[in-house]
């Protein structure tokens, strides 16, 4: 019998450093050929699988697969797409297997966030039950920072790291020009649910008066009043007020900002986001000039301005799945473990699937100060580590050079898959 | 008589660089003390002239000036004030001689866009008439390249540095995703009436596919339908679309695209910008799932991504502003001027305010693709060379480490100027 080959799939939202997990997967690999025989990437991530569309990174140079470590978003293709119960769709996990099979593939390494991680814990449970044992790694992954039991998430610190560094740069425009122009900078950030991408802005304010003045995060409910008080207060005293607002950001009912306002004369529901809703609002009840940003996918593609310590951890946990693999673990996933000592240390744990799985971590209320517009210093200790350092891409003519792979799929086996 | 001072002010929106021009003043200045006495810098700009708000720069340690050269926005503050003409505000220029001999100060450097250049000529005009012959430089600056007779303006090589790699990064977030998810991105980008920033993002395309697919000039008026086909068509051929479009883009009849939508149900102007405008315009004629970014301050102060070429510029005028005047020369700005061979050389020149004053430069049309959606190889071999290299600045956890100056003023000699 052959080697057993490797699938390894990008699921959900991308990352900047995403691609540096699939470099630490794929480097490992190909030190231990004895062991394993190809390692097939997802085109598009799962869908990949179920169309047999196996891209045979064989065929990459190593120079190409160098390279991913300083790539951001999905070089293979990403998807949301979650595979239903099997009770539901008892083919869908059918044909994995059957394509799988049909390609000697032992290992599936699904690098994604909670959804992702339940998703090969099914398979990893169901390919026993159909007598086809794949050993299932998770890689962890998200921007959102959201996973449980893993310290963080590779993808965060990066983006944790281009908040901050933004807010700074922006909060200096604004502090240039506020004796006569704008007054109120309001930057919309990601993060779904939970107040970790917002947070981490807070790293920028370093000193009394530092941008960003407000934080307004999704665990702390919007009350109108307060917070405009807050911003006539900041204006008063540092003359402007940089505020820092998560997508996230809900009323007292559990409703998000930006889907509270109304439609325009067109019927569309309002064209902007949470910040120019923000914006708009302290604009009429204060009377501030305002501006706004919206980073959107320019804050979780920004390789440029990676954290190092980020892209390590990236490269790491993708590092461990093969190694962990190969060890014959099962239904795992690596996660990173924080050392005890003050100054920071990390290393790489494990974790059941199972406990992984579908469980969503949120800012601890310890970590946003007892008036809810900022972050505490424990949640800065919490935070700075995982922003610290640089690691910058190759440029060239004064643009980043990014990875352009190939993509060479493998020659199809089955019958083409009709959802 | 003591050696006569030297009043600095920085003018109108701020710059990744413009304090790399203040850099340049006042190390030289320094460096000639056997000439110049104190460096005054306006606190806000020219309106610390009219308050006597002179920040005495001689307090800054010579450290936190060289950190000038790597720090964002106006440190020393900036205004958007444009000084009447003679005719009907005298008391305006009545005040800025008092002031000005007050503080003996015989030399204005003043670091603005077209507007300031023009405040500074007049000044240098009616000094000679007030008899107190004023030595004024004008110092070029501006995000939207639209200076004429300067082969480019400072401060605009690193926003367009930052608008090419943020493209090129959000533009593989979306190739990544868009089998399954986004199709189409909008980029919101600055400039006012000129494409200058708009077209640089355009460099990031290097290879047929790559981002940005359409760029929406304030110079092509916009068609609905030329462009809409247009979109459709990047994404039947490249599965999705990314799209950056000048906040300047018009119409046929001239008016701002923003504008031309409508007012939401509170009667507010419509609260986004023209990327939700486009984007949703885009979702309701072709049903693309979209997303979009307004980077808005973010670009302009992106000292983080700043172009080598641009600081070296920005204080290479700086510099030759203060040698200027030391030459005696009057009425003038540095500008840059670029050299005749195929590798790229600059050097500086010399231009009069009066030519300079109140015009606007541009895109040229042979620098904008015939169907108007990209730029031409002309364009690019214009555009390269000013975002070459990178000059990151330093870092302390994770975060750049911006100039923090302690702005001390100079003890008034005036009563208070009420305006």
């Amino acid at each position: 019998m052959s080697k057993a080959n490797l699938f390894y799939a990008q699921s959900g939202g991308v990352t900047s450093v995403i691609n540096a997990s699939a470099c630490g997967v794929i480097e490992t690999a190909r030190q231990n050929r004895d062991k394993i025989g190809k390692v097939y990437a997802g085109l598009n991530g799962i869908v990949g699988a179920l169309n047999e569309d196996l891209i045979d990174t064989n065929k990459e140079s190593s120079r190409s697969i160098t390279s991913l470590r300083s790539t951001p978003a999905g070089a293979f293709g990403s998807c949301r797409y979650k595979l239903k119960s099997f009770s539901e769709n008892q083919r869908e996990y059918q044909r994995l297997m059957d394509v799988f099979r049909a390609h000697n593939i032992r290992y599936f390494l699904y690098n994604g966030g909670g959804d992702s991680q339940d998703t090969v814990n099914k398979v990893s449970q169901l390919s026993l039950d159909m007598g086809f044992p794949i050993t299932c790694i998770g890689i962890p992954k998200t921007v959102d920072n959201d996973l449980p039991i893993t310290d963080n998430c590779p993808g965060f610190g990066s983006v944790a790291k281009y908040v901050a560094v933004s807010i700074r740069e922006a909060g200096l425009d604004v502090a240039s020009m506020c004796e006569s122009s704008t007054k109120v900078f309001v930057m919309e950030v990601m993060g779904r649910h939970a107040g970790w991408i917002a947070g981490a802005a807070g790293l920028a304010s370093e000193q009394a008066g530092d941008a960003p003045h407000i934080i307004l995060f999704p665990e702390v409910p919007f009350n109108q009043n307060k917070f405009l008080r807050k911003v006539r207060s900041c204006v008063n005293k540092y003359g402007y007020c940089a505020i820092v607002v998560s997508e996230g950001a809900q009323n007292r009912d559990g409703n998000f900002l930006a889907e509270s306002g109304s439609k325009d004369a067109f019927g569309h529901a309002q064209l902007g986001g949470v910040a120019p809703f923000i914006a708009n609002m302290i604009k009429d009840e204060l009377g501030y000039k305002y501006h706004w940003a919206v980073a959107d996918y320019l804050q979780r593609a920004a390789r440029h301005i990676a954290s190092k310590t980020d892209v390590e951890q990236a490269y790491a946990v993708g590092k461990a799945a093969v190694e962990f693999a190969l060890k014959g673990k099962n239904a795992v996933m690596p996660i990173i473990v924080r050392g005890k000592s003050k100054r920071y240390t990390w290393k790489i744990g494990e974790a059941k699937l199972a406990d992984v799985a579908n469980v969503e971590k949120m800012m601890p209320r310890d970590y946003i100060t007892h008036d809810g517009f900022h972050i505490t210093d424990k949640a800065k200790d919490y935070l700075t580590p995982l922003i610290q350092g640089e690691d910058y891409p190759a440029y060239k003519n004064g643009i980043p050079q990014y990875a352009r792979l190939k993509k060479v799929l493998e020659k199809k086996k089955l019958s083409k898959w009709k959802p």
